[in-house]
């Protein structure tokens, strides 16, 4: 006989594990109400040419791509941006700008299964369309921040850079984009030998002395770094511009009053091409991989055939501050509710136990009923290990009195009750 | 330009369309709460093998099959049950009965794109492992009337059968188990004459006979249609019990005092062949496709190499009960939230605009700020098409008092609000 498994990078969420996904799903639905963002839903079976188009390399060749049986090319979604793009840049065409849009789901890399990296994983992404203002950079901040709160976790650094910097060097000097690409990516991995080697080819020694300090120019202290910044990029006008760009954003959020730790980095870029901004990531100290991460990506609308729209965005690893929840210990702020199970003395009797199973759902208590036919102590047992708040008890006797036995199973303490006190009585913790 | 577009037979949902998809989900979460059923998350991609193990020809044929990078055989799933059969093989072996599980996402069939059928659809999805009793079945049906009283839907039927009773006549008659698997498929597309064509060939004349009868016998009082089913089978032991089973079903449900439109229907088959007692799908007079159904399949853990497990379960469709939802004009009974804009009246006020908007936040009211950098009277005229209950105006004046100005877009009043009571006259209602 076949043992069935899941496929390779697959896996399952066990009730656990699930409940504290749909509780982090809930927390980034409920950041996004707060922040004005709607939701939608889109398709995990995408045209392959819309999910490549803007890609990148890297993402590209690991799309989980296959044709259907009409023969067209289609994948899984690999992000939400593309998908959410192609909306902006028809159906939502015409929608008035600020246009704030929410969703969560999951998502398919084919990448080598590792420690928090699956083939499956979910995300939360929210899209501000239409500003490019730095009140729009911070919120995408601020909403970030709300989200690792709201579900509790712990010691959260924002990693923050600007695109602009290297990009405004570069092309200042000429490099052409392709090579620039190449040279982002690289930055990305933090290949930063082959990184210099690639510039020292393509631009001139100033340009090499400058991102050489650049790389080196990184810390907590956010005017300092900034400061030390726009000293090194001295000259390239467009860079001097980003630095400008990232210190207004940093400010509009420090001066909200929230307490947010920081991390600059003149170096940092971040793997996909679309970004032209400010980009950033958090972390906390447990994990080495981020919990989500965004920025501006200007010119995508127009890439998709849209109308020219600045936007900004981020998205966060659904699964990995379920991760990240493990490793700090965080406890859902979930209130638990009293769970009853309803046992009759024997099979005769089920019918009023189904009777007073729907009264109490109706009220809104969760119960379950006895479907194995099994006797009332075997029933009891069960119901103990599976934590059960309390049993009623469906016998002859009550019944005729209008009645049932409620035994509390944490105090291991029981009392007749009128069926019309049921709900009372256990809404009322009256045992 | 490319204009790209959804896939074939894929869709988006707009944020309207979105809310409705998630209320529905939401209830559906409530109600497996309420039944005892705990959550669980299996992934999309699953191997072809296990989901091709007893899907049936038909689903088998239309499944999104591909190989993936390493060259493994998988599919997106076109049903939750086989991937809880599979961990209820595996993983969840040792796991106590009586079981219950829960999950909701997105499934995948190549059907040809028509009225309320899509490529990728939505299924809450309930089962309970370990129960051969009726009052599993009748569970199952409650819990799905339930489901669809909370979403308020009106006037469903179920249309209810057993499988049982075909099964049993045709296994006494000794016809083999792939023609009694095409009879059932037959049966269930309604070719009649196909069936019986089918029949007479495998088997005598008193089955065939007694097939006639059974096609024509259905309706709405079950109790009548039972009796008539009853004599009908006479002499085939195996259908007679099931007609016993199927009343004992049916008593247990309507002595719950549950008023539920019920028709039994004879020869009702569904597809699936994993079927082996009570069937059901439930209908709106609106729509002349179901909008869930399920029923019991006592063999099919055994078949996916677990111990042998007695199972009920049922599948609802989420996006066919929005459609329903749609049709019945059902309105979503979610308490709607006042939004909030907030207005600086210059841009230097924009860190005043924020500072107040993350105090709203933490209070939990909805804000959104302003991003464009427009003038006040453009913004104003922006949150009152977007339907935007309160302005709130951060003028220089004001601030100096430490106030602002608040505004009630819906009766277009305003007054002067000390920023320290911005919550209170929100929440309150002051305005």
């Amino acid at each position: 006989m076949t043992i069935f498994r899941t496929a390779r990078g697959m896996r399952d969420f066990l009730p656990e594990g699930a409940k504290m996904m749909k509780y982090i799903e809930g927390k980034a639905r409920r950041v996004a109400q707060l922040y004005g963002y709607k939701e939608i839903i889109t398709p995990v079976v995408e045209s392959y040419e819309l999910l490549a188009a803007k890609a990148g390399e890297e993402v590209r060749s690991r799309m989980y791509a296959f044709k259907d049986l009409g023969g067209r090319k289609v994948a899984l979604r690999p992000e939400f941006t593309a998908s959410v793009a192609r909306l902006v840049a028809t159906t939502l065409r015409n929608e008035p700008k600020p246009l704030r849009l929410f969703c969560v789901g999951s998502l398919y890399r084919y990448d080598e299964p590792q420690k928090g990296r699956f083939r499956e994983f979910w995300q939360s992404n929210y899209e501000l369309m239409g500003s490019s203002k730095p009140e729009g950079d911070a919120e995408i901040i601020m909403l970030t921040n709300s989200l690792m709160k709201s579900v509790g976790l712990k010691n959260c650094v924002f990693k923050v850079g600007h695109v602009g910097v290297l990009r405004g060097i570069l092309s200042q000097e000429n490099v052409e984009e392709q090579v620039q690409n190449e040279i982002m990516q690289l930055m990305d991995k933090k290949q930063y030998e082959a990184t210099l080697k690639l510039v020292e080819d393509a631009g001139t020694s100033k340009c090499l002395a400058t991102l050489k300090k650049l790389m080196e120019t990184k810390g907590s202290k956010v005017s300092q770094i900034l400061k030390t910044m726009e000293q090194q990029v001295e000259g390239y006008e467009r860079a001097v511009d980003a630095v400008g760009n990232l210190r207004e954003i940093l400010k509009l959020v420090s001066e909200t009053g929230e307490k947010i730790d920081m991390i600059v980095e003149a170096g940092f870029a971040r793997g996909l091409e679309y970004y032209t901004g400010m980009i950033f990531e958090v972390y906390v100290p447990e994990m080495d991989i981020s919990l989500g991460g965004g920025g501006r990506y200007d010119r995508l609308i127009e890439l998709f055939g849209g109308e020219p729209t600045p936007a900004v965005g981020v998205a966060h690893g659904i699964d990995r501050i379920m991760m990240a929840m493990q490793k700090q210990k965080t406890s859902l702020r979930i209130e638990e509710e009293k769970r009853v199970m309803i046992i009759p003395v024997k099979e005769e009797l089920n019918r009023e136990a189904l009777k007073i199973s729907r009264m109490l759902r109706e009220a809104g208590i969760p119960v379950e009923i006895e479907v194995m036919g099994r006797k009332m102590s075997k029933a009891l047992e069960d119901a103990d290990r599976r934590n059960i708040d309390y049993a009623i008890i469906v016998g002859e006797k009550e019944l005729k009195n209008g009645a049932v036995v409620i035994r509390n199973l944490r105090k291991r303490e029981q009392k007749t009750v009128k069926i019309e006190n049921i709900i009372e009585t256990i809404k009322g913790n009256k045992l």
